[in-house]
């Protein structure tokens, strides 16, 4: 299943970033859960383009409507259907690069894989497509907050090479959305800010690793073999655009660490049992032991860059594209918003089949 | 589903470590494959505790048996049943960890999840359950390279602190099984053994990374938005035991780069399109563009060492392990056929998706 | 899933009868299929409320929109969002109803399972619902009809003691829609709506059976075991409201047959296999073979009726239902594109399936 | 998936009639139930060929063996391997039936799909594939059995033209058990057991209709529009070999009702609701309202039958085919344990997915 994703908490995603709208369908939300279209809305517009001076503003209120599902401001257990109207549907921005595979992009393989070439924008490829999976996350995230008190964190750690230092389990939502790289560490988000300023005036673009902490997240979540936690994770983010990489706990780090070093000690105290150190990012053996869950991403420069760059097109050419338009030279600011709506996704539905076999 | 892997290519694994046998059944095979068992058992043997001094013997065959799905040679579209029998079921040397949860182990959260405490040896967490994937890996393997020429290797890159050098596109599968430690580069294989050994005999262990190279891959494979192929991979990868982390092309690399390096220029040539470069690891947008697939995994360190640990039990007091028996310092060097097997069982699902809709 | 159907062609079906809007998703149609909104429209058209005398207007022109999936006139291989707007969401008429749990109607049982009473009519269990698989149930049509020449009939058999008399395999579209009955026996179609009418006028309700034939079925269609074909018929048929009854070939009547008079004669002429009667109705082991696929399910009478009725209300007080309203004494006369939708799209399913693995 | 059923309690079953083993894998199965070999065994037996005259006997134990996911007496939440050997594997007796396609069978419809003829009796798609459902059911069953307090009973209730005449809600499983012919109407089951040696000297075959009855059922269980309790039975019923027809509650019979008759009255009594009359067999809008479920279910005759018979071969000759061996010339009474197994099954599944979401 290409748009559909989760067993128990099935999101179902839609729409083309030029056509009529982009939504989600939600199927196995638990009845009962207040829910209004303010606090879906209040996701939506932390991940919308046009939020700081860094991002080319695309005039779209990006407002959601909640078509089915909810009845007197509870869900009701039927699916949610979430809908954005797309209100800047005019393509003409793109015709040029119609003929054109962009390197980087999705255009060559998507003509592969359905024989044509949707010129608008990236259609599914698009980032827009991501406003239905943050709307569904929302829903994701007030399941897990309600029932759990579990609190999903993402930020950008680096932009480039311009590395950020903060002490992890101190960081707050709040410093988060007052970086308008979102990167909690104010001295790293300024040096971001330039470095993202000066890939916009070199017509370039740059990558960025993004951080993932998930709070107090349910205990005994995951399901050995293939569904471990880390394996649900690293599959739903590495199914968000431009992301390369994955690690869960000391992930690459851990490759040079000795076993005496990585284990983590047990310890039972004040009624409870928990782990000394955290190496392990919260899971062992694909189960959570109910420290925090701690990952970090890789996210590839954004490709769309205003270069002229060698590249082929559908007529079997070689040749030189010099796009033009938007130009958003780190997409991955925008992210955490995008990253904690999937971790949000992915946990609700192992907590969903948790309960299931308790 | 904890133990079932694959929408078209379904592998649904079972067994203990100590208990009667292990296994895999496979439904969704198409029908007319030529198959042995004496194939399935190549790759087993590759995977064998005791195939090299690096690691400790355990004393059983593993020989394969194909209970179902097979007549007269050829697969027949029917479910695959695969079974290894295990011959060395006494539990007697784990029976002084009955109570303590072994640190860097699923013993904890098993317990949490489930109730009980298999302390006979790991139970479903433990490695031979990657018996069954190997198995059901060989056929998968055996589909793709009948029907596409695709080849999937996988190698050790380095251990510990020690590093290969090796060109990719290079390695073969012969100069991987050459090396005891299946690292094809030989300067690095021998420094390798030394570290692994220094390990056993401080009775400690090591991390790893290994490299997953899938050559001549199905183009245009991988759907969109959350079954992107590196989605796929990563959470295939992921669900490998004691694997912490997951790269495609770049990986975290990546979020160094700037976008006029990281875009692989695209050509069309020889009559087909392909790319200078390969930063993209062959997938762009989620589909495979007939490039190499390049993976990278972190393998943390092996969690069982003969070193006293400080842990807590059953019982809810805290105090001190000391294990005894088995002790492979660096069981990512057995990894690469698990890493082949997955690849494979992943991309064989994606191929028979991508078939459906043709 | 609740409101998911199928692995390869899945279709997400939302929306209330009295909220925003009713759809579908789409999800893994094939692309480059010809698609427009006109011919799914002439789909909805055909269960339309009000569409003769014996039905009860609901003034509302169904008009479907395609927002995604769709580019210049071909799919996309991308979602396919379909929607039809509700312009009659006033719940007025219901008002009384809001305590009541009307008898034969799902009120009871999804106050019992999500604790709350969508007193507005129906809500997801309203006949309403069932037009988004109607819409999505013209996509597959296309699908089969194109890839196969598959031809799928549906028509009313009986409406309570009034049966039919007609030669199954001379049954056309044209004479099914002729009759306002959709029953292509013009004397019977008579007696029906004579029947109906006198229901109406009892302000009772009447059953119906529904005859079901899939002309030129994909050949070897169906997987064994859990699949089957008919297995996935009825679970197809039985997910449609008020279908209390399923047969696939002789159904029941096989129950006193002799395998003698049951056992269809194979005969291999004219180049290919065939049987000379059709008494398992197209499928042998859960695979089409080719010939006709014959079914026959049965309609409960419709619950609603003018009648005064005894019943239990959320109050948990006994007191007796008095509805008003809208009165449709025999909703089965506008299943029969129902009944052919949700055989497409079990149907395409299976297809998309056997192409897999071909 | 063609072997696989179940999304939460998923069995996957294997093994072909004449290889070495037949079996089924349990994936989700909580943990903490007590379970031994001797249970699973219980029900076995009472499918086993060979328990009275009336079927021919296959000499063999059919001894289960559980070859994971019990521990100490008890589920571990992990998979659970059931397996059952083949002692009877040589195909002697099918030799001259290699060429012939028998009329009935599935024999041309594996051989247009996979294209092979495994003449060795059925392969998958003989009778012995039940045992491992029958297994698998049995679990199934003690889990509804010890939440719920669910009992799932299924007779014999027609043979050919001899019917019976029993208070359903009397029927006890002794009473079913104490008939050769599993019909709990001691007079019909003497005349069921003289149709049947009559139909067994005319060499031919004689069909039947099933009862099946859900007691206790566990309330609001069920998934509204694609899931409904209706349709997943159906689903499951369909799926046992020879059934052609289903029925729930007055299934057929409904469609000769009127609505005033058909609704069933809900009544709060004695601190619930119920209804004073179940003509709705159970569910309403798909869900439990807490009644008995009713189904009835129509086998045709056993296809195996030993007059000579025309059918065509794989040479493409048409012919005449006399078969010889076993004879069981109505297999439907070996079926209610098959029926109450894939029940219970179907049911658990249901029960695990409301659980998720309460």
């Amino acid at each position: 299943m290409s748009s559909i994703y989760g067993k128990l908490f099935s999101v179902s995603t839609w729409g083309e970033s030029h056509g009529e709208a982009v939504g989600a369908v939600i199927d196995g939300c638990p009845a009962g859960i207040p829910l209004d279209a303010a606090e879906i809305q209040a996701a939506m517009d932390r991940r919308r383009p046009g939020q700081n001076a860094l991002v080319t503003p695309r005039n779209e209120a990006d407002s959601v409507r909640i078509l089915s599902g909810v009845f007197e401001g509870k869900t009701t257990g039927t699916p949610i259907c979430l809908a954005v109207w797309n209100q800047n549907q005019h393509s003409g921005d793109y015709s040029e690069m119609a003929n054109w595979y962009r390197p980087g992009h999705a255009d060559l393989t998507y003509d592969l894989k359905y024989g044509f070439r949707d010129y608008r924008g990236g259609g599914r490829a698009s980032a827009r497509e991501t406003l239905a999976r943050v709307a569904a996350g929302a829903v994701a995230n007030k399941i897990l907050k309600t029932a759990c008190g579990t609190e999903i964190l993402s930020w950008v750690e680096s932009v480039g090479e311009v590395d950020s230092h903060v002490d992890f389990s101190q960081v707050t939502a709040e410093a988060i959305e007052a970086s308008p790289v979102r990167c909690p560490d104010p001295e790293a988000s300024a040096k971001m800010e330039a470095r993202i300023r000066e890939a916009k005036l070199a017509k370039d673009s740059v990558g960025a690793v993004l951080a993932l902490e998930i709070r107090k997240p349910p205990v005994a979540l995951g399901e050995p073999v293939f569904d471990k936690v880390q394996a649900v994770l690293a599959g739903a983010m590495l199914s968000i655009p431009a992301v390369k990489g994955f690690e869960i706990g000391e992930g690459f780090r851990a490759a040079r660490m000795k076993g005496s070093e990585h284990n983590d000690t047990i310890r039972f105290e004040n009624g409870k049992f928990h782990t000394l150190t955290n190496h392990a990012g919260g899971v062992l053996g694909g189960i959570t032991n109910g420290e925090t869950i701690r990952c970090r991403l890789a996210f590839k420069p954004t490709a769309t860059i205003l270069q002229p760059q060698e590249t082929a097109g559908r007529d079997k050419q070689n040749g030189v594209l010099s796009a033009r338009g938007r130009h958003d030279p780190c997409v991955a600011i925008r992210a955490p918003v995008i990253v904690e709506s999937m971790a949000a996704i992915a946990l609700v539905n192992l907590y969903l089949e948790q309960k299931a076999r308790c």
